[in-house]
C-alpha cells in the first residue's frame, strides 16, 4: 500500500441494534455485546485496523451519550483502546450524513486523508486476507475510486443487497482483481437469490468502504447538495461543538439516506474489490446460531440450558436456567429481565417488540441490568416501591467519583474484599461482613484499596431512585 | 344422604407435580399453586367439601415434608383451615397405599366412616353440582359399594382412562342413575377415544372415590394381600409414628399400585355414579390453556407479556418480561429462576427436563423463590458465594422464632414498616429507611409490631448460608 500514513479507520457505530434485543438495548447495543468471544464486536472491529492504521486514527462515530458507552467498554476490554477518537452525530440519519461528517473531519485534519468506512458489527474469520484486501482498496481510493468490498456469497442470501459486477479495472494490480460496478440491486427475493449466486459475478454488498475523505465529500456535493450545505456548516464548528444545539438544529433537517443509495448507486466512481471472506453480519439474533458450534441435532446452545429433543434452533441464556422441549427451527434468547421466543424465520420482527416497549416507555428493558463502568460495574438486583437493591463491583485500586444524592440513602454491605469509605470527610474501611451507611445529601465515595475485586451490595432508600440523582465533585474518569 | 356424620374427607396430596414444572417445584407441587384464581387448588378441594363435612373430619395425605408446607399454605390462606388433619404416606406409593394408610386411621376412628377420596389438583366450575353427586355416591358406599365418579368426556381426551358402564343399579334412586361397571380402561389412543365419545356409555375415570373404610380395607385383604399386611402393621402406631424410621422401613417393602389397578379393576363391588362436571383435571401445563380466557387467535396469556402474532399458543409469565413473537401450538412458562419453551403436545414430556434437574442436584429448581412462612414470606434475590440476599415480609402483628444461626451474620434494611428486634435480649425498634446487624451465633428475632406489613432486606453473610443452620428456642407456630 502507497499511502498507509493517510488511511484513517471510520467505525459506524450509532446503531441501536434492535433486531438483537433482548441482548442488546439501547445503551448496550450489539456492537458492545460479548457474545461473540470474550470481546465486544466493536473492540474486534478496531483490533482488526490496527496492523494497518494506528488507534490515533481510528474514530468512532454514534450519538452522544451511545459513545460515551462506547468509550467506557472500549477503555474496560483487557486491551483498553484509549486513544481512539470519537465524532458525535447529533441525531441518527443513516450512513450517508455520518461518513459525511466523518469525511469533514478527516479532511480538515489531513487533506489526503483515506477513509476506511467499516459497519461495527461484523465478525471476520481470516483478518489477515482482510488485511490484504483493505491495502488493495486503499490504492484504488488513492486513484479517486469509491471502493466497496463485495463478499462473494455463500447462501442464496435475502437479507443483503448485491452487486453485479462490471469491467475488470485492468489498470490496477493487486492480490485480487477489480472491477467497475455494472449495478447495485436491492435485497433479492429467494429465486433470485439463487440465480445471483449461480451466475457467479454477483456479489454481497458488505458496507464496507475505502475512500478519500475528499472524493466522498465532492460526490455528496455533487449527488446530495443539501447534505452537503449542512455538513458544510459542521466544518465551522469544533468536534465538541457538534454535541450542541447549534449542530443538532443543523442535523436536524438533514435526510436519513443510505451512502448506497446517496451516492454510490449514482457515482461513476464506484470500483469493487470481490473478495471472499469468512464474514458474519451481526444482522439479527439468528447471527448467533452461525457463530455457536452446533450439536448433532443443529441446535447452537449456550448458557445454563436444558434441551431435550429440539432441533436447528437457537437457546441462549445466561445464568438463569432455560429448559427447552421438542423445539423446532426457534430462538430462545433468555436474559436476567427479559426472555424472547419466536420461530427462526422471525428473527428480523424482533424490532416489532423494541417498538412496543418504546412505546410503552419500558425502560427497564431498553438498559440491560449490568452496567460497565470505569471503575467496574453495577448490577440491578430488584427494585420496588422506594427501594433498588445494586451489586457494586470494584477493580482493585479503582475508585467511584466523590458523589452526594439528595433523595436516596444507601446502606453497604461489604461481601468480598475490603471497601474504603469517605463520609463527609472521614474515611474509614468496611470490612467483608461489615456494614455502613450514607444518609441522602451526605458527600461520600467508595474505593476500592485492595488487591481483589471489592463486591458490595447496596441497598438504596428514598422517594427518588434514578441514576441521574447525582452531584460529582471529584471523578478519576472526567465525568460531570 | 342418610350418613352425613360418617362421611370422612381424603385429600390425596402427595404428588409432587413434576408436569407442572417450572410452576411446580418439589416443595410447591401444583396442588400449592396460585396459578388458578386467589386460593390454592388444595383449598378449593378443601373448600368443595365443606358444605358436607366439618373440616376436623378433613384429612390430607402427604409425605412428611410437604405435609409441613401444605398446613402452612392452609393457615395462611385469606379463609384459613387450621382444623384440618394431616396423615403422613412414610414414601409415596401410589394411590393404593395411601388410601389404603387412610382407611386404617378412619376405620380405628370411626368404624363406620365413609371416605370420599379426593385429589386435590382438580378444578370445578360447578360445585353445587358435586355436592348432589358426592351424596348419592355416600348412600352407595354406605351400601358397600366402591363408588368411582364417571365424568361425561368433552373432549376424545387421550390422557385419561375410561370406565364402560354396566348394568344400572336400579335399587337406588338420587339425582344421577348408578351403574356396575363393565370394565376400566387404559389411556386409549385419538381414534379409539372418539370411539368411545360416540358410543356414549365410556365416562373418564376421575380418580374421586367414595367407599366405606372398612369396605376398601376388606378389599385389598382380599385382592392385595401383601398390602393388607403391611398396612396392618401402622394399626399398632399413632400418627406421630408414621413419620418414624419403622413406618418408613415398613413402607419400604410397599409396592407402588395405583387404587385402580390394585382393588377397582378387581372387585365386584364397584359402582359408578355417571356425571357431568365443568371439571379440569390439572394434569398438565396445558391445564392453564383450558382455564385463562383465551384471546382472539387463540393464546392464553398472562403477566408481563408482549405478543405479536402468536396463534393457540400459552404464554404465562410473572414479573419478567416474555415477548412471544409468531408463536404457533407453543407453551413457554417464565418464573424467576427458570423459563421452560416446548411445543402444546409435548406437555406431558416436561417431567423429563425434572428428571434432569433432579440427576443434576440442581435444587435451586427446586424450590421456589419465594417461600410462605405462618409469619408470612421470604424471597431469595441473589446467592453467590458467601452471601445470600433475601426480601423478608413479615405480617403485621407477627414474628419469627428467636433464632441463632452458627455460620452466618445478618444485616437487616428496613424499607417498608417498622421491626422490632430483639439481639441478644435487647429490644429496638428499626424503622424504614435504617438498618441494624445480627452478628453469628446471636440469638434474635424479627417482629412487626405495626399495623402495615414489614419488609426487610436481609443481607446474609457466611461460609455457610442454607436454611438448616438455625436453633429455635421459640416458635410462635410451634416449629423445631
Amino acid at each position: 500500500m502507497k499511502n498507509s500514513k493517510n488511511l484513517y479507520g471510520v467505525i459506524l457505530a450509532g446503531g441501536s441494534g434492535t433486531r438483537f434485543w433482548p441482548l442488546s438495548r439501547e445503551l448496550t447495543p450489539k456492537q458492545l455485546l460479548k457474545v461473540f468471544g470474550a470481546e465486544s464486536l466493536i473492540w474486534k472491529t478496531i483490533k482488526r485496523l490496527l496492523p494497518l492504521v494506528p488507534q490515533e486514527q481510528v474514530y468512532v462515530i454514534s450519538n452522544d451519550k451511545l459513545a460515551e458507552e462506547i468509550r467506557t467498554s472500549l477503555i474496560t476490554e483487557k486491551e483498553p483502546f484509549t486513544k481512539v477518537g470519537y465524532l458525535i452525530e447529533p441525531e441518527a440519519r443513516n450512513t450517508a450524513p455520518a461518513i459525511g461528517l466523518a469525511a469533514v473531519h478527516l479532511s480538515s485534519v489531513d487533506p489526503d486523508a483515506l477513509m476506511a468506512v467499516l459497519p461495527s458489527d461484523h465478525l471476520l474469520g481470516n483478518p489477515d486476507e482482510f488485511l490484504v484486501v483493505l491495502k488493495q482498496a486503499a490504492d484504488l481510493a488513492a486513484a479517486g475510486y469509491l471502493v466497496t468490498l463485495g463478499l462473494k456469497p455463500i447462501t442464496p442470501e435475502t437479507g443483503f443487497g448485491y452487486i453485479k459486477l462490471g469491467a475488470e479495472l485492468k489498470d490496477f494490480s493487486g492480490a485480487y482483481p477489480s472491477y467497475a460496478v455494472e449495478r447495485f440491486v436491492e435485497k433479492p427475493d429467494r429465486k433470485t437469490a439463487e440465480q445471483y449466486m449461480k451466475a457467479g459475478d454477483y456479489f454481497w454488498n458488505s458496507g464496507m468502504f475505502v475512500f478519500k475523505a475528499a472524493t466522498v465529500l465532492e460526490e455528496i456535493e455533487r449527488l446530495m447538495p443539501d447534505l452537503y450545505g449542512q455538513l458544510a456548516q459542521f466544518k465551522e464548528l469544533s468536534l465538541n461543538e457538534w454535541k450542541s444545539e447549534e449542530a443538532k438544529s443543523i442535523f436536524s433537517g438533514v435526510e436519513a439516506t443510505s451512502i448506497d443509495y446517496g451516492v454510490m448507486e449514482k457515482s461513476n466512481k464506484v470500483a469493487v474489490v470481490p473478495v471472499k471472506l469468512d464474514w458474519v453480519d451481526v444482522g439479527s439474533l439468528t447471527a448467533i446460531g452461525d457463530f455457536l458450534e452446533k450439536d448433532t441435532r443443529g441446535n447452537a446452545i449456550s448458557g445454563n440450558v436444558i434441551d431435550i429433543d429440539s432441533e436447528n434452533s437457537i437457546v441462549f441464556g445466561e445464568n438463569r436456567l432455560v429448559a427447552a422441549l421438542g423445539l423446532k427451527d426457534m430462538i430462545v434468547i433468555d436474559t436476567h429481565d427479559a426472555t424472547l421466543v419466536c420461530p427462526r424465520e422471525r428473527a428480523q420482527d424482533v424490532r416489532k417488540i423494541v417498538d412496543v416497549l418504546k412505546a410503552r416507555k419500558a425502560e427497564e428493558y431498553l438498559v440491560h441490568r449490568t452496567m460497565y463502568r470505569p471503575w467496574g460495574s453495577y448490577t440491578l438486583l430488584e427494585k420496588g416501591p422506594g427501594f433498588k437493591i445494586k451489586i457494586i463491583e470494584v477493580k482493585p485500586g479503582a475508585r467511584l467519583s466523590m458523589q452526594m444524592h439528595h433523595h436516596r440513602s444507601e446502606h453497604w454491605v461489604v461481601i468480598s474484599g475490603t471497601a474504603r469509605v469517605t463520609r463527609d470527610g472521614e474515611v474509614f474501611d468496611v470490612h467483608i461482613n461489615e456494614s455502613t451507611f450514607i444518609p441522602a445529601s451526605t458527600m461520600h465515595r467508595l474505593e476500592n484499596p485492595g488487591k481483589i475485586p471489592l463486591k458490595v451490595i447496596e441497598v438504596q432508600n428514598g422517594e427518588y431512585l434514578e441514576e441521574d440523582d447525582i452531584t460529582r465533585t471529584e471523578d478519576d474518569y472526567a465525568r460531570s
